[in-house]
């Protein structure tokens, strides 16, 4: 008999079909006479359940039936009494796999806390809350491929291991073949990298961007999405030393074609995972709601799908950076001294800021531009007055930025200028300066951190949660 | 005016349309009055033909119009007269971008050597052979995925520095931010690595199977798709530093269904190749018939469409590593000494061999199983022979292996014996080992290596030159 998914005997099976169903047991509970098994095998969040006979089956082999072991198991559907399906398995066959021994197996049919499950993320796929995370994110990933695919997008590998370090000297990580201890030395006493595998000193990449432009600047429209390396010493929430990130680069877009392009892939995953994922989020909404009993209620967070229908059903506000500074110092936080750090002209924009904006003042997702240059990267295309740079970033509610982008100084000469002053060095950058020597071209790109948007769309309040298995400082388990 | 892909012009462009078009020149070439300027834009290689009129544009704009100069141009779509299209562009209107100048532009509208055009990788993507290339190469990720995703699995991040050295001991990249001079030691003299980043030592990883491992035995069917290191000093047209591979890794799979899986995949790859991507699948047949015209009839490669239409029209052959080695030994090759690796029982096959058994002998697509334990991994599935694994290889003409995978060892005793006996440290494993100690199923997975795949698809020679920025032994550039 053909297996069948539980996700598609929830969703198509008939009361009196046979069927073959394989997974791991969730929870099992039983009386004298009969035992009820959840079984679930990661296709959907909602377990299905069988009914074993104890008589027919025997004491001894239910007694091996605990959670996390492994059944295949073959019976007829009949009409749910109360598991709030529509159907279940009465079992005419069990096969158990592999045992789970309740004296030993780590996580129990008990709420653990989420500390617990990340030193057992090698485990912890097998709770409901982190399976509806993974297949969430899962698709997410998909959604994306989909939406630039179907736009004439093309998906661009960009190098992990790269000598380019235009982006964060001091960040980053060392890749090396080198012995770690008396590694060769050149005549100045320093490392010489010449002898190492590549040649040459190497790290792990912060960004695919450059190398996006390269491919843009040719075929069109690219996007990369690929991991990404920090090695900042942060301790945070929000923080990850490897993470995965989303860059799209278009050739012939300005910063109004970037905004339009960053409003509607948003939304396009957004909807995609109301409409693809409702069972899982349901789920993470219930769950977060939980949390939320314990704070105060003017610190609850809006209801997950609320907030995801949010986002989907509001236009984006488009406001200068500058404006936005004037808004703020003209509420009320600001006046009464409500905000932790200053506002003014010229200053980063603080997550207390950003979610004044977005929570308060627009009630409404942020799109900000043209940013002081003096904050912001040096490829970004400069503005005629002198000060700001075609910057854009878009603020979410709750989580401040999630997507940073700019349209690129397309001209050489302006941008040559701005590298100096940055000390950004223009003769290892050569081939990036070729795509302004040769055809160059008005150009525009963004940024998306995967994590920080899943945790976002699942209502996760930890970024350790919604990666596999996080690489954080002092942490590379598994 | 909305501007229109040059792809969309020239599948639907009707005569007498306005339109508007941007796009890098590929080639000018002119009379007194009239110049023909073919324009690409990525989106397709083939160009569109645009006819500007000498005396309207004036010789000074003209002359500023060379290879790769970037160009708007708004006009009317007329008949085309002999650009092999259906209709050409008559120009209203011309806006340069860029210039390119043309005396200094490297990539001129003559044939380049490949190794000449990867030293100037970032231009590369202009040439038509390597954005034909580039969009193969983004079809078939893109396949990959909705291959996966339709058929329910899911996609894991898995993670890229990892502290596990279970396959490739020596062949690893370190990964670090101790200083690269004098760093801390411990007592023993050996680097403490309690003081990195990581708090341990660290390396790129070689392969995300182990912890997809971790993600199939409670999702159930997922695979990963991220890039792969190995630190081997080898110079070859096959090998990369780094590369991209796809590992599908499935719950309740045994062999068979592997295999199956496989081969189901592999048909579903270059069905879509076929069906999304004939322009620049004939562009390259025609490259590499140019190419093979070098070469002594008998050593020429098959046209490269037939090739890709010969895997899928095929039955994929099954045959064991013992009953192969057999055939080997039986045949006229082997007899008259022709092949140079010896060929007996318990040696790794190569390439010779394989191309031998799929060309020649069998003339279909090959998946070798049950190789001998001593060659293969450690997590195979151990056969009741006490002799040989449950591995699997598919082979393919020219190429050779393009698929190598197993069924796993489910048992834990076993398990741990063989990981004994070869030195895979158990404890550094823990996590690995709970999946066979709390509810083990027979599970399955393959690993398919995305770049030679792409050599096979695009008929390209040099694995350099289906990556967009190739690490290899002294290069990391770009």
């Amino acid at each position: 008999m053909k297996r069948l998914k539980i996700k598609e005997v929830l969703a198509g099976g008939e009361v009196g079909q046979q069927v073959l169903v394989k997974g791991w047991v969730r929870t099992k509970r039983g009386s004298k006479n009969v035992n009820f098994i959840a079984l679930n095998d990661g296709s959907t969040i909602n377990n299905l359940q069988v009914v074993a006979d104890v008589e027919k089956f025997g004491e001894a082999l239910l007694r091996d039936i605990n959670t996390s072991a492994a059944l295949g198991i073959t019976g007829e559907l009949v009409e749910s009494m109360g598991s709030g399906q529509s159907v279940e398995l009465v079992a005419s066959e069990i096969t158990i796999y592999g045992k789970s021994d309740p004296e030993k197996y780590p996580i129990q049919p008990k709420k653990h806390s989420l500390e617990f499950l990340r030193e057992n993320a090698h485990l912890r796929f097998r709770t409901a809350t982190f399976s509806a995370v993974f297949r969430i994110r899962h698709a997410m990933a998909f959604a994306i491929h989909k939406y630039f695919n179907d736009k004439g997008f093309y998906y661009l590998h960009t190098p992990i291991v790269t000598a380019s370090d235009a982006e964060g000297a001091g960040q980053m990580f060392r890749v090396s073949t080198l012995p770690a201890i008396d590694p060769p030395l050149n005549e100045a006493g320093e490392v010489d990298y010449t002898q190492d595998f590549f040649g040459r000193a190497t790290n792990l990449t912060v960004s695919g961007q450059l190398e996006g432009e390269l491919g843009a600047t040719a075929l069109g429209e690219v996007y990369t999405f690929g991991p990404t390396f920090r090695a900042e010493n942060s301790n945070t929430t929000r923080h990850l030393a490897e993470f995965w990130m989303i860059e799209p680069e278009m050739a012939f877009y300005e910063l109004k074609d970037n905004m339009d392009l960053a409003e509607e892939f948003l939304k396009y995953l957004i909807k995609y995972a109301l409409e693809n994922c409702m069972d899982d989020l349901k789920f993470l909404s219930n769950r977060l709601e939980q949390e939320e009993k314990n704070k105060p209620q003017d610190q609850r967070s809006m209801e997950l799908i609320e907030k995801l229908q949010f986002v989907l059903e509001n236009d984006f506000v488009r406001c200068t950076y500058t404006e936005a500074i004037e808004i703020l110092r003209n509420s009320k936080p600001y006046k009464k001294g409500k905000f932790q750090f200053p506002v003014e002209w010229g200053i980063d924009l603080q997550s207390e800021h950003e979610r004044y904006l977005v929570e308060k003042h627009f009630n409404k997702p942020v799109i900000l531009i043209d940013y002081p240059k003096d904050i912001k990267a040096f490829y970004m295309k400069q503005n005629d007055d002198g000060k700001t740079v075609a910057a854009m970033d878009v603020l979410f509610p709750q989580i401040g930025e999630i997507i940073g982008g700019s349209e690129r100084e397309s001209n050489y000469d302006k941008l040559v200028k701005r590298m100096e002053e940055m000390d950004v060095p223009t003769d290892e950058m050569w081939w990036y300066l070729d795509t302004r020597r040769y055809g160059t071209v008005p150009h525009a790109g963004f940024g998306l951190g995967f994590e920080r948007f899943i945790l976002f769309v699942t209502g996760m309040g930890n970024i350790r949660d919604v990666i596999a298995f996080p690489r954080t400082p002092k942490n590379a388990e598994f």
